[in-house]
Parts: structure tokens; sequence; C-alpha cells
């Protein structure tokens, strides 16, 4: 039988090695958080190295993901698929083990994580997601989610601005089965901390109304448990683990510097930490001894045996509940959501209203959500004016998690990363609305579910000048345009109900990744369309207008400039114009269709078009190339009621008119 | 003489008044902090309404920007120059009094505020500002720069994550002549913060190291002037008080409620207002006794006389000192500038080395910084990555405020502001490094430099893919093109060593905005350059490689792409087309270049071009149109060797090759 140091050490030994290997590489956190690591995963972590995916395992989210090769040798000595000689692919192209822990590349990362302070907040989704699911699911005698979320996290999370938004939440919420561990090292990349980061962080930690376990010893097996049974037995309050800890402990020479933090070791050192280590093994060579006593196949197939029967047992007793929850946790929608969904986008069509698309994408939420329990809104403190709330939304609090809605104050970068913590957990189709100028404080987040995939949907309300008076700091002119340069993000842009209802459709039933809503606050005038233009609006781009043979000009536009470039059409077309316009509510599923439609809606032998959106121009030159025009705003806007900016900034029919006929004169100039 | 109650009612007369004839704006926040607002103004704002430029006032911040009717009565009453006129136009067209405070369109606005939290962080680099103004330049017997940074703050902005990087950073910095104010009205935009907003405010800053004054009843002059009196004592701490207002104080009926928040009252209410305050007044009529109560203009000019006197013996002194105070506090370069940079510049190219560009920036700090005692460097907690410090570089702490260099530590967003506010300050370039991808999270800073047209340096490496082993999650791929779409913000994406200390010069000489420089992380050949091309250089876009006659095809490229090009073009050559190179390191100024120059190196009727950057593509296609062809990388990175990556996403000059063989391929079929 291993002894515990010798248990962490083996950690020590696999991370030092792999990042020796690789030329590069982050030792600092994994040597220094081994023994928590150790003491962590062989006591209390629940999980099944065999199954992954199990909905009740304990969650855990490493938030200093720099420290990668710390998880990496942790999957690898408990038994999950990463063997040793994934580790030392450490780093390399397409091995199990990238530089930081990215989601769907390692079975068993729970989280991408490495952009700091995010990995705490997507912990806080993740627990939060737990509580939702157990007041629904759970029943009299039968627990079928009930797990707890470990998050590791250094003084880099610590110091970031989202640790403050989701711990002052979390403690609000008192999420009593998060146990986060704070790796106070005292050293960052700079040096020592005492110059730019002096917090008493315990005293933090219990203002937001956390439990806090302070002065912890991060290498004494004994403390570190008794920290965690300590954490555990308060369930009314999330837990503040501080270890102090050596960074790079076993190293002897390096050890406590911020030498050891973001590079190998050297051969040299390596061989002083082996021998101080007592690891008389070669490198990559961990004893089975080691192994026999990480091993978590066994412990992890008998827990989640006892799961699987308990929700045998749940099953008889409640099978629609379980049904939904199982359909739930796989991430699939419920039958016939397509024809549903259709359904009620014809009703949207009937109506022919005039809305605010704010208001459209709330009337699309009351029609989509009666059936599809997982979704799960908010706001960062603008309900009412994100219009993110339907009548059946029930907003959750510690004393009532039975809820679909949760209020995230003024906190956008949190909620934005508690929603991908969601989405991660399983069983949630996540939603939250901010004013779309403030997708900047939640950028990264939204990166960060385009990187993962995940189905987490934006709702950002308050589109470019129509905002009006609240001025250029609330006026989102590049925003859209910027959106849609995160590789996997959806930005729809809709003109009208219709399109802002097919922008919810196409966002839930997208699976591989997440789609950002932006909405009007000024009302849109409805736009009227045949059945079979209805029908391919989902494909992003579509011929909105069309005209007789082959048109003069292609007119392209998307959302509030719709109803202009339609208006400046039919003034074209008195003036014995042929004009096709393309509404392009989405840009990237326009990408994602195939060349031979992509050519009918803008035929490439058509070169006199023009695009028309209040905002940045760069990225539509794509559609009207070097002999096309831009109506756009490349400068900040104006504080002003909105209808006075359009006009002032010239965003009218009649200019769209001009300068459609200034681009046929050039044309036809140059074909002369 | 007005009472202190009548003082304060007159700024909550006015603000409802013009919120009430705009038709919007936000009420809650300008009635409620009304009575500190007196207080502070009143008894202790030392400010000169004649002259908002004085470099020695006080600096006030109104975070909780929204409230901006606050400040503007605040401005009008106390005498600048804004009249009642411009209070009646709040909110319209190119008024003095826009929705949010935005700095240069009203005398006395200190700060463009709005996006909630940015106000304190920009107030924290105020305080910083004067500190090390202070240590500087203040000589025994003679005090030039000493006063106080005052800021305003509400629940959103305590939410808000960079409230906490900024006020931990602040504790750190001992900064005593900081006072912040909190309105703890328990209000935020979706009602009662109870549910979502629970923190020990005091706990949490006295865990920053800060002072807090708690408990203080915001509506009593006496206990406001008694907290303040008792900030002002504190000097070796930032103070907090923790004012207990209620949201709308003055209206009877809406008072204590969101519904005051951010919609104007209405008639009635204010009707109801207006006796309850016993306010008997028309709309925006204020009796001049309280005027003349109000009025700093003989106390503010007799402040800055007095300072001006003391400047003048201080000039005697240390004609030096005081001649450079003036010169940095004007935001002049000193004499001889151009010169002294175009020499270095020549230097660098002369030594014509091969260098990472991160290595180059550095070098360029290190040969611009000996005579720019206004650089005031920094990194968010990667200075050896960012190479941001040079030889001359002393790092301030409360201990040495004489100092050029600040680790701001794990807070880019909070680095950001902090810098806006020492460029509002006066006196300061303020420049500072993190990651490329780490944009994202202060990207909202970033604009707010923009927007304020402030002279700030971003230094942002490990660019693209060359980041490596890192990943995706460190690998921008993107930010380069969504940072160039941020109006009024200059990117340098430098190919070598000659472009990097270029791109240093030109953000160090541009006077109405912010620069962004990107920097390699990997080696970057040095090109050769002729007298003529290297003067270009500072066109943002020039000929790098010319031809004979007219080119076959033109490359457009940029940074680490750039030799990639040169080597295509030689091979291209030695095939017998006429090649030519552009180099493109800011895309921004070549824009602004004049339409002749543009055409002379881009002429329209060489329609085969290509241009090649590994990023995301879309917004290239206004150089290379639809005949042209873009080699980028629209999707996220990969872990493994940098040099690997750009072999792996087909970055080589055999590719450039391919790709311009086929555009030349189709567009001599169009031809033919």
């Amino acid at each position: 039988m291993s002894d515990r140091k010798e248990l962490a050490n083996a950690i020590r030994a696999l991370s030092m090695d792999a990042i020796q290997k690789a030329e590069s590489g982050h030792p600092g956190a994994p040597l220094g958080m081994a023994d928590i690591a150790e003491v962590l995963w062989n006591d209390y972590l629940v999980h099944n190295p065999a199954n992954p995916e199990w909905p009740d395992r304990d969650r855990f989210v490493l938030s200093n993901g720099h420290g990668s090769m710390l998880l990496y040798s942790l999957l690898h000595l408990s038994g999950y698929e990463v063997t040793i000689d994934d580790i030392k692919q450490f780093r390399q192209l397409h091995s199990k083990t990238p530089g930081h822990p990215e989601y769907g590349m390692t079975p068993g990362v729970e989280s991408t994580s490495g952009p700091l302070g995010q990995g705490i907040a997507c912990a806080v989704g993740m627990a939060v997601a737990e509580k939702v699911l157990a007041a629904r699911y759970n029943r009299e005698g039968h627990t079928i989610m009930d797990h707890y979320t470990y998050v590791f996290m250094g003084d880099g999370c610590m110091m970031e601005g989202i640790s403050h938004e989701a711990c002052s939440l979390a403690g609000t919420l008192k999420l009593g089965k998060l146990v986060a561990f704070y790796d106070d090292n005292g050293i960052s990349i700079d040096g020592c901390v005492d110059g730019w980061f002096t917090d008493d962080t315990p005293g933090r930690f219990e203002s937001y109304g956390w439990h806090v376990v302070s002065d912890v010893d991060g290498h004494d097996a004994k403390a570190i448990k008794a920290a965690i049974e300590e954490a555990r037995a308060e369930t009314g309050k999330p837990s503040m683990i501080c270890c102090k800890t050596v960074i790079g402990q076993g190293a002897p020479n390096v050890c406590g510097s911020e030498k050891c933090h973001g590079s190998p070791l050297g051969e040299n050192e390596i061989s002083c930490a082996r021998e101080n280590m007592n690891w008389p093994y070669a490198a990559f060579e961990v004893p089975e001894s080691v192994y026999s006593a990480w091993t978590a196949v066994d412990s992890g197939s008998t827990a989640e045996s006892s799961w699987k029967r308990d929700f045998a047992e749940y099953e008889k007793a409640y099978p629609q509940l379980a049904a939904e929850f199982t359909r739930r946790m796989k991430g699939d929608l419920p039958d016939g959501f397509a024809t549903y969904a259709s359904n009620f986008i014809n009703s949207v069509d009937a109506k022919a209203e005039n809305l605010a698309t704010r208001k459209a994408s709330q009337n699309a939420i009351e029609g989509l959500a009666p059936v599809l329990p997982e979704f799960y809104g908010g706001s960062a403190d603008l309900a009412g004016s994100n219009l993110t709330r339907w009548s059946g939304s029930e907003t959750i609090s510690p004393a009532n998690w039975d809820g679909n809605y949760m209020n995230y104050g003024v906190r956008e970068f949190a909620m934005s990363v508690m929603m991908n913590g969601m989405s991660l957990h399983g069983g949630f189709i996540p939603y939250g609305g901010t004013f779309l100028v403030f997708s900047d404080y939640a950028r990264n987040a939204m990166r960060m579910s385009a990187l993962m995939g995940l189905k987490v949907l934006y709702v950002m309300t308050h589109d470019s000048i129509g905002v009006g008076e609240d001025g250029p700091t609330h006026q989102p002119v590049e925003h859209v345009a910027s959106l849609r340069l995160i590789p996997g993000m959806d930005v729809w842009r809709p003109c009208d109900a219709v399109e802002a209802a097919v922008s919810w459709e196409q966002a839930v039933m997208r699976d591989d990744g997440p789609s950002t809503l932006v909405k009007s606050r000024q009302n849109l005038p409805h736009q009227n369309r045949s059945a079979q233009t209805l029908a391919q609006v989902s494909r992003g781009g579509y011929v909105l207008r069309q005209c007789d043979g082959t048109p003069d000009i292609i007119l392209i536009a998307t959302g509030s400039e719709v109803s202009l470039a339609m208006e400046a059409a039919i003034t074209l077309e008195s003036k014995g114009k042929q004009v096709r316009v393309v509404s392009m509510p989405c840009v990237e599923v326009f990408e994602r269709q195939d060349k031979a439609y992509q050519n009918e809606v803008l035929p490439s032998h058509v070169a006199a078009r023009i695009a028309v959106e209040a905002g940045v121009t760069a990225s539509w030159y794509r559609y009207v190339g070097l002999q096309g025009a831009v109506m756009g705003l490349d400068r900040f806007g104006e504080s002003a009621p909105g209808s006075e900016l359009f006009d002032y900034f010239d965003f009218t029919a009649d200019s769209v008119v001009r300068l459609a006929e200034q681009v046929m004169d050039e044309k036809s100039k140059t074909a002369g």
C-alpha cells in the first residue's frame, strides 16, 4: 500500500516528465496542488472513469487550467481513457492532452479552462444546475441528482473580476455543495504577489456569505481531509478551502518561486526532485502499487451501478419524469419539436405584427418554452428591457430551486460563464440577456461557448443606434460584426417578428454551438413572405423580394435596415430598375449553405450590390466586392432619440436609393 | 441663505424636469444621491468651474453614469459652462448634456461613464496618476500636485467584476486620497437586490485593505459631512463611504422602488415631488438664492489663483521640472521627438535583426522611453512575456511612488480602465500588456479609450497560432480583426522589428486615440527596405516589394505572414509573374491616407489580389473583392508547437503561391 505522499508524488512525477518532454507547460500548479488533489480524488470525488457521462457524477473543474498536467495525471491515474502514451503526447497536435484542458478532447475533462477566473464561474453554474435538477426530479425516497461540484483555483482566478461576480452570486444562492480550493502559494507570474495582491481572501469570501476554511496546510493530507470534511458538513453555504501551498513543491531548487510556474523544470532539477521526493522510477514510470491505490475504476463502477439501480426504481415510479430527465441529460429535444416550432413560426407569420424584435423574442420564448423544460432563462439585471421572462418563468432562490429563471444581477460575464457551466453539466438550454453593447463584458465567455460547441443562447437586445438617447456607450455599432468573427458563433439579427421567431427556433435546434440573438429596442415592420420564402429564413440569407429577370442591383440588408431596403426597392422599381432584396439575418448560417443555394441568392454575375446595416462596414465587402458599396456606420453613435439618429446618420430609404443608383452608374461605366 | 436640503432639492428638481422633458433618463440616482453630492461639492470639492483643465483640481467621477443629470445639475449649479438651456437639451443631438456623461462634450465631465464599474476603476487610475506626479514633481515647500479623487458608485458598479479588480489593487496601493461613495439603495433594475446581491460590502472592502465608513445616512448632510471628514483623515487607505439612501428620494410615490430608476417620473409624480420637497418653482427655475449658495466660481478662481502663484514660485525654483510638468499636462510631446523617433527607427532598420516583435517592442520602449517621462508601463502579470519593462522601469509601490511602471496583477480589465483614468488625469502616456487573446477581458475599456479619444497603448503579445502549445484558449484568431472594428482604434500588426518600432512611434505621436500593438511570440525575419519604403511604413500600408510594370497579382499581408508573401513572390517571379507585395501593418492608418496614395498601393485596375493573415478572413474582402482570395483561419487553433501549426493550417509560402496561381487563373478565365 502506497502512502499518500507517494500517491501525490505520482502526479508530480508525471507532470514534470510530461512538461519536460513537451518542452513547454506549467509545472508549478500540478506540483503545488498534488497533495490536495490526491485527497480529494481518492477520498471524496464520486465518479466513474469508465463513464465520464454519468449524470450524477461529482463535477471537478480546474479553474487554473494552465495546470493541465495535474488534471491529466489525475485522469490517467484514476483510470480514465488517458494512457501513459497520451501523457507523453502532452501539448502535441491532436493529442488527448492539449496545453490547456479542452472539453471534448479528453474523457473526464468537464470544461475547457485556462482563461483565468472562468473555471470558478463555470463551477458555480454547474452547482446551480445540480440544485435545479434535484428540485425538479428528485422525489421522496428517490434521489437521482445529488452531487458535489469541486473547483481548484489559483491567485490569478482570485484576482480576475469574474471571481467576484460568480462568487458573490454563489454566496447569495447558498450553494452548499460547491467546494472551492484556493491554491494560496503567494506567487503569480510576475513574482511574489505582495506587490499587487494583498486581499484578505477569507474575509472577502465571508463577505459573500461563503463558509471559509482558512489556513489549511495544502501539503498535509490530514489537514486537507479535515478541511474537506468541514466543507461538506456545511450544507447551507458554498465553501472555500484556503490552502497554503508551495508552488512547485517537490522541486527543491525552484519551488516557492515564479520560476517554476510556466516552463519545464529542466533535467537537472527533475533529477533533484526525483531524489527529493524519493521517487526512484524512470520518466513516465509509475509502479503498479501506486496505480492500484489510485484506480477509481471499481469504486466508480460500483457507484454508478448503485445509481442505475436507484434510477430504475425511479423510472418505475415516475416514468415521465425519468424519461424527461434522460432526454434532457442527453441533450435531445422533445419529440416533435421541429413541427411544434414550425407551427409557432407560422402563427407568428399569420399575425403579421409590427413589433420590436425584443418583444418578438419574448413572444418566441413564450411560444417555445412550454415544451422545453430545459429552457433556463435569465438576465443581467435587465429583465424588463431584454424581455427574457415568459408567463411560465419561475425565479429560483435558495428557498426554491424548482424554477427556470435566474436574476444574475449586473454580472454579464458571470452570467455567460455560468450558462456555459449549466450547459456542460447537462440538462439545460440556458439563455441569458443583456444589452448588446455589454456583450463586450462577456466576450471571452461567448468565445468559450463557441470553442466548446455549447448550446447557449445570448439574448442581446438594444441593437445599434436604435438605442437612442443612452448614447454611444450604449449603442453597439461594432458588436454584431465583431461577434460574427468568433468561429462557431451564430449571430442572428432579425428584421421582424418572423425572423425573430426563426432565430429562436434555429438556436434551439442547433446542436454544435452557441447563438447570439440580436434584438431591437424599437418597433420593426412585418415583412410579407410566401410559404417558400418563409421556409428559407432558416437558411440565414434569402431572397425576401424577388424581381423579374436578372436584377439590376441586389440590396442586402439585415435587421432594422431590411425595411429601408424594401422601401428603396419599390422606389427604384418605379424608376424602372429590377431590384432584388436579400435579407441576411444570419451570415454564418448562410455561409454554411451549399454553393448552389448561395449563388441562387447572390448570383455571381450580378456585381451591382449594396449592403445596408447600421454598423461597421468592413465585413460586408465579402458580399458586395470592390464594385459594390456598403451603407453602414464606421463611427460611434450619438445621444438623441433613436428615430432622429437614423435620419442624422442618413439611414433612410432615400439614401439607399441614391447609393444604389451610384453603384449602378459606376457599374454601367465600367461595362461601357 | 438656502438650507442644505434646498440646495440638494435643486439637483432633484433639475433632474426630474430634464428627464421629463427628454421623455427618457434615469431619475433614481440623481434624486437618491443629491444630498451626498451637495455636501461633497459645496464643502469639499476643490475645482474651478471657469477652468475645468486646472491640473491640480480634485477629480470627480460618476461611475453610475446613467445618473448623468446629477452631474449636469452639479456642473450647472456650481457655475460651469452648462446653462439652463443646455439642461433643457438633455439627451438631444449634439447637446452638452447627452444621455450618459461623455468626455469632451461637457466642461467638467472628467470621464465618459455608463458601462458599469468602469468609473470606479477609472478613478483608481486617476488617484494613481496623482500619486505618481506628486512624487515626481512636488518638492520641499512646493506642492503642485495634491488633490483628491472622488467617485460615486451604485449597486451595479459593486456587482461588476471590475470593481473587484480595481478596488483590490487600490487597497494594495493604499490610495489614501481616493474616496468612494456607495449609493446603497438596495435597488437595481430588476428590483430589490436581496435576490441577487447580498454582499457584506463593508466587509468586502475591508478585506481589500480599504477604510470603510459604514451605515451613513445618505440623506443627512451632517452624517455625510462627518463621513467625509473621517475619510479624508485616513490618508493611508482608500475610503469607501457606504451611504444608505432611498432611490428617487423626494418623489413620494415611487421612491424606494426600481420604478424610478430608468424612466421619467411623469407630470403627476413631479407635481407631488415638488410639493413634497417644498420646491415651489416652475420647471427649470432655480431661485437666485440657491444659485448663489451653489456657485463655486469665486472660490474656484481663488483656489486656482493660489495654485498658480505657488506654481510660479515652483517654476522659479525648478524651471526644468515645471516645464516638463506643464508639457506633460498639456499632452505635448518633447521638442524634437519626431526626429528622435525617426533616428531610432533608422537604427533599428540598420541592425536588420530577426526578432520576435514582442522583443522588438521592448527594444522600442527602451529606445523611446528615455525621452518620455510620461511613459507609464505595466502588464497584467505577464511582464516577462509581454516584455513591457525597459532598463529604466521603476515599479511604483505605496512606499515609492516615484516610478513609471506598475504590476497590475491578473487584472486585464482594471489595467485598461486605469490606463484610461491616468490618460484622462493628464501627464501620462500609459501602456499596458497582456496576451492578445485576453483583450477580450478588457474589450469595453479599449472601446472606451477609443470613444474618449485617449492616447492609451495596448501591448498585446502572443499573436495568433504562433502562440503554439497553449492552444485555442490562448490563440487569438479573431482578435486582430475584431479590434480593428472598434471605431477609432488603431491596430498595428507589424511584420518585423522595423514595423514594430514604427508602431510605437505612431502610437505615441497619434493625438486622437488609442492604439493596439499586436506582437508575435515567435521570431520574424527582417525585411529590407529602401529609405523611401521605410518612410511609408507609417502610412499603414505600403509596397514592400515592387515589381516591373503592372503586377499580375498583389499579395497583401500583415505580421507573421508578410515573410510568407515575400517568399511566395520570389517563387512566382521565378515562374515569370510580376508580383507586388503590400505590407499592411495598420489597416486603419492606411484607410486614413488620401485616395491617390491608396490607389498607388492598390491600383484599382489590378483585381488579382490575395490577402494573407493567420486569422479570420471576413474583413479582407474589402481589399481583395469578390475576384480575389483570402488565406486565413476561420476556425479556432490547436495545441501544438507553433511552427507545426503554421504547417498544419497550411500557412506556407507554397500555399500562397498556389492560391495566387488560382486567383490569376480565374482572373484570366474571366478576362477571356
